[in-house]
């Protein structure tokens, strides 16, 4: 199977501010999860901050052959992501499977993006 | 020979829109291919989306000593990429080469950018 | 446990100006630190230059379970990092972590933003 | 010692165009290089393009404990680099240094960056 099984991401933070409009130019951050092989993938995903004991898991399933890019901002289960707060993200899935990073930030009049493939750390 | 012959994006998505003018300031997501060896290189892509079956693969070149790099806006054999959708992408090569992933954004008066060395899994 | 002992990151950069407003919008230079793991790290932070002897070490610690983003523009101690001055930095953790590095960069209208894993180097 | 002998990075392109004002804010890419070990690194630079054989070798010394943030846009010997035009890179050292890849473009009003560590090939 392609992949790993865990993954992490050291940077995280969610801009509180928009300047775009609509959903698709909000400020937001995303976790990108391809799953290429033929076995459903089971996801967990913890969240770790600076002053405090880390959220989650945010449970969620990557179908065999799909691929989801999950938005920090909409994880509401069990407790939403804080804004303009540093956060930091470790991924296991019980299936192999690919991880990459972005943000989309417009809090100014132009947008800016980043993305990083994850760490794959197992 | 230097490179490897599997690699995975788990981001993937081509803006519909554009503020800039002509082809260069154009919204589009790139693959950079370079193969450095002295094989010809027979690439296959495939893409992965989240609620329906893969597409692909679409197939070309990549002579030896030379880099390609592929915009998935062109793509359109067997079918083109939709816009403002989701996907991740697997590429196979039959001689070692090495993958980078990159976005240029103009939707909004300022271009952004983003770029990642793909995750090479074989 | 999860991550490594030693991170590169070869590229470093703050920019000497700004046009946002307050502490994040201006334009800095972050390593982003994940200690997944149950036992503190103690970090030690090298600056590589040009064209003079490395600066540091700069010692902090990343408590056991949380993420610490520390802005190179306010490290002090043994001395302050230069603005509009190429650098490079490498990371020694006594306890395994994951490690990430990111900038925004506020000198023209619109802020953009980098960001790159660093490199695993032991 | 510290980092790898064989360094790639598949993406390339120097904008032709810049709005900013001074050598700061001039559209350019960049390779970063890290030497952080004892010895001096002796660096070979080979271009790619799309259709033509390679240029180079660049050559150029990362002296030991030094870092040098190289733009593609100064190198001239054996021959300087086309704007707007794609190309790819590989890197090799007699001492193993870190490479990371970034780009500023200006031509739009308002600056975007990337970068992404360089895929470490042997």
């Amino acid at each position: 199977m392609i992949g790993r099984t865990l993954w992490a991401i050291a940077e995280g933070y969610i801009p509180g501010g928009s300047t775009g409009e609509g959903r698709a130019l909000e400020s937001h951050e995303t976790v990108c999860v391809l799953n290429p092989n033929d076995r459903d993938a089971a996801v967990a995903l913890t969240l770790y901050f600076a002053d405090r004991e880390p959220a989650g898991p945010y449970r969620f399933t990557v179908p065999a052959r799909r691929t989801r890019h999950l938005r920090f901002n909409d994880l509401s289960d069990p407790e939403p992501v804080p804004r303009d707060t540093d956060y930091a993200s470790l991924l296991r899935s019980d299936v192999p499977v690919v991880v990459q990073h972005s943000r989309l930030d417009s809090r100014q009049s132009a947008l800016a993006l980043l993305s990083t493939m994850a760490f794959p750390a197992g």
